[in-house]
């Protein structure tokens, strides 16, 4: 074991913190619970914005969702925000990526800012930061597709016909006429992908990541590994698809009380067609047990690149990360998807294995602190050795003092996360203008509040009712604690690093030098 | 009388609301009078930001001020905000400005873009989207000075003398024994300052003026006239300086409730040297006689200015602003200079005359609903016919309804404004970290309620208690109040503009589309 040298930030898509075999048994994820052996998993680790799109942009700048303002998948991040590359360039890592980031570029700052398309710098801000080692966003409707996918093309090299056999072969099954059964429809996911497992996504990324780890050789690496599975569509190759059986699925995290008399903004996502399929009866035994295969199959590629880190020595120096984007409702709160605070959507998986030797002690354990995406920015420039930003742009806290040692007494108390669903359905229904769908939320120890514009609160006892389901956003009792909650909210908001163009170490220098500087305000 | 062609976009600095003629009929303003009498004057407008430089960037861009990010005096502006400059070159129009921005480039975000400092597109990003036909910040100790600042190199030129004449001419008085008395000491500003009146910085800054407007000729063009006055140096010329006397000075705004149990950031400010002054006897009698003598000056030289829009044709087709960039306590609730909330620190003078003849029928009123610094970039495309911004970045409104007719049913009934006193003394004082020394203030027609971190909030009863004596911050029988206010703040917050990267139409255009694009989320 050495101190930290290089970065492994392994994602993956839409997998609930509880979909671990760590806290659901029956789901099979050895290598990563030998991870957490080997490390520390947080029990209690949220994404700070349930979608793919503006969750990832708060892991990878380091700051909340309206901060950075990407609010929605494909919502461009702003040319100023500085991302997962400007932050670990002053180390020198090469800064790669496997996979996906649903990142789009800021063209028309770009454009402003008189950046041609084909500039370098260009490219740097295109692609967050990132050397698109492999670039796949992982998600590709046929009339979506680029001609020039390397999935595909490689799937074509390998004798997968068909202008996207990433649909056709990888995310679709076969009937029993030899007829193509999309993935799209969630009634074909219990059959195996028609693509033989060595050739699904996540064995091409993972083989794609071993490359690049290869190909970076001697020089100090930050990899950025994320899967797309088990995202939808979800659709597992054998032997995966059929490792799991309805027996071993969960049971289902909903309540009438919040089916009949649901808050206006819950109601409208409830109309949702994601909502209304995992109702049905039968859906999730059809669903979930694919979803689960898709976790296996994760963790035995994990294996396999964790054995080449191993053979090539680098798992000696190698900050590992597991973590996900956000959860998947899969039905809980008469729910699909995600987008909403509940616990479901929102809680992630989260097990960082730190190599260094100060970590020893607490390899192996469980912490319940409240750790957030933004975070791990702040964390892999601590792991690295670099200074602390000095309150410039980051709004996460470095979680390597809870990879070493006990819990600092002024660790954070609450998580915070936000909500833009302006291009969902539910807006639409529910009267907003583009602005209007907006939603925050505060979760501490005790309680979960959520501020809606224009809607009532909605608040969850976590103690009392930690399936939330009974709403106490009204509840006449509670005004107080509601008004504490609002009161976070407002200094969390104000708190904001939207200051970003000036240090901390620099306002220091300048507090209270106006005499100094011969502007003597006030001098009788 | 025509449609809007030009823009003239007048801000002194530091004049409160409540030193024009309109309200303080002592102060001779007849031309400003004259301005409303063809106009409309706003009697509720507020900054959004009680300091020079954050109170400017939210007039220049038309966010508030944790939006733009610009929260103090010359803390950069980010390279990716959009100003004056953005918003106005598509109408054709020549933005220039005469006088004082405050704004300070992000050579931080220009280097790590690329940017050279000598690029056109640098240039316009360091000046704020400014032609600077005559920058001067206006602030100029002598060992700050530039030694090209071109008003001392004209005086220069003009016969008076030194290497700074800013200071020891326009600034300074003459002793009995012809030493150089500073302006910077308050006890000299009942004297002449040493430069005649023609020589001013007031009366420069009109030249220069009415120079731009004679060589924009027949191009549009929006002026930024931005006068340094009546800010501090208090030191007026000949005869301004003996325009008024102590019988002229109105009662000072201070109740002994607020001193003798003050809320702690108001005791800290109360500690500042400029507080510290202002509390003696005697000391506004000294210095508010200038200080209105400046105002009347100013108000004499618009005169000028405005005779010689009318022999050239401009007045016709000009939209007219007069306005500021906040207050001065001016010894007010035992405070000198601004940045807190009450409202001789926030509420700021704004005349408007629109030339347009659908504005004839409001001509000469006072109207009081709530306008705030943001609304003017709004204001200003509004009047020009561009397109509106679609939500993309503006959080202002154009005031232009106002202008020409009865209020909107939905306009505003509440204004906000943030301060940041991070290089204060007070900050020090208090404890605090550079990130922490945050307020932020919500006003209603009834209540003016202020959300301080780190200590208990503030509330005024504006219509029981309009001067702002008696701090209801804690009083259990209003908890009601302040929990609706925190329910503002939240959503005024959460609503914020920083999602800029798209706009509203692209949104609406992308509102449930995942399907049609072959997204098939959740179908059976």
């Amino acid at each position: 074991m050495g101190t930290v040298r290089n970065i492994l930030f392994i994602m993956t898509d839409q997998q609930r913190a509880d979909y671990l075999g760590a806290e659901l048994p029956a789901l099979r994820t050895p290598v990563l619970d030998a991870l957490a052996r080997d490390g520390v998993r947080f029990s209690r680790a949220y994404c700070n914005s349930p979608i793919c799109g503006s969750s990832r942009m708060c892991f990878y700048t380091g700051r909340y969702m309206s901060t950075h303002g990407a609010t929605w998948n494909r919502f461009p991040l702003s040319v100023s925000e500085w991302t997962i590359g400007d932050h670990l360039a002053a180390a020198g890592q090469r800064v790669g990526l496997v996979g996906k980031t649903h990142m789009a570029p800021d063209r028309q700052g770009m454009q402003r800012l008189g950046l041609a398309a084909d500039d370098a710098r260009a490219g740097f801000l295109a692609e967050c930061g990132f050397e698109p080692w492999e670039r796949d966003d992982g998600l590709w409707p046929d009339g979506v597709v680029p001609a020039d996918l390397p999935y595909n093309r490689w799937l074509n090299a390998h004798g997968f016909d068909g202008e996207n056999p990433w649909h056709t072969w990888a995310n679709s099954a076969a009937g029993p006429d030899g007829e193509i059964l999309s993935g799209w429809y969630l009634r074909n996911v219990h059959l195996p992908a028609r693509i033989p497992e060595a050739f699904s996504e996540t064995a091409y990324m993972t083989d794609r990541a071993i490359a690049f780890v290869d190909d970076a050789g001697a020089t100090p690496w930050c990899l950025h590994l994320s899967y797309i599975k088990p995202h939808w569509p979800y659709m597992a190759p054998a032997p995966y698809h059929a490792m799991y059986g309805p027996e071993d699925v969960p049971a289902v995290i909903r309540g009438s009380a919040e089916r009949d008399d649901p808050h206006p903004v819950h109601a409208a996502f409830m109309q949702h067609e994601d909502s209304r399929t995992f109702a049905r009866d039968g859906v999730r035994d059809r669903v979930v047990p694919p979803y689960m295969g898709l976790v296996s199959q994760i963790d035995t590629h994990l294996g396999r690149l964790f054995d080449h880190l191993k053979k090539t020595g680098a798992w000696d120096n190698t900050l590992i990360v597991f973590t996900s984007d956000h959860g998947d409702y899969l039905g809980d709160h008469w729910l699909g998807e995600k987008e909403l605070f509940h616990e479901p959507s929102l809680r992630i998986p989260m097990i960082i294995r730190d190599p260094d030797p100060a970590a020893d002690a607490q390899r192996g354990s469980v912490r319940s602190e409240f750790v957030e995406s933004v975070d791990l920015l702040a964390t892999f420039r601590d792991a690295l050795g670099l200074p602390g930003e000095d309150g410039q742009r980051l709004e996460g806290r470095s979680v390597l003092p809870l990879l070493r040692g006990p819990s600092p007494a002024d660790w954070r108390d609450a998580v915070f996360a936000e909500t833009d669903f302006a291009p969902r359905g539910a807006r639409l229904s529910l009267g907003l203008a583009p602005n209007e769908a907006r939603g925050i939320m505060v979760r501490t120890d005790r309680w979960k509040f959520i501020h809606w514009h224009g809607f009532r609160p909605q608040l969850f006892d976590m103690q009392e009712d930690p399936q939330e389901f009974h709403d106490r956003g009204v509840d006449p009792s509670l005004a107080r604690v509601r008004d504490a909650m609002r009161d976070r909210l407002v200094d969390h908001l104000l708190l904001r690093r939207t200051r970003d163009t000036i240090s901390d170490t620099d306002i220091e220098a300048r507090t209270d030098t106006s005499a100094r500087a011969g502007f003597l305000i006030g001098r009788w």
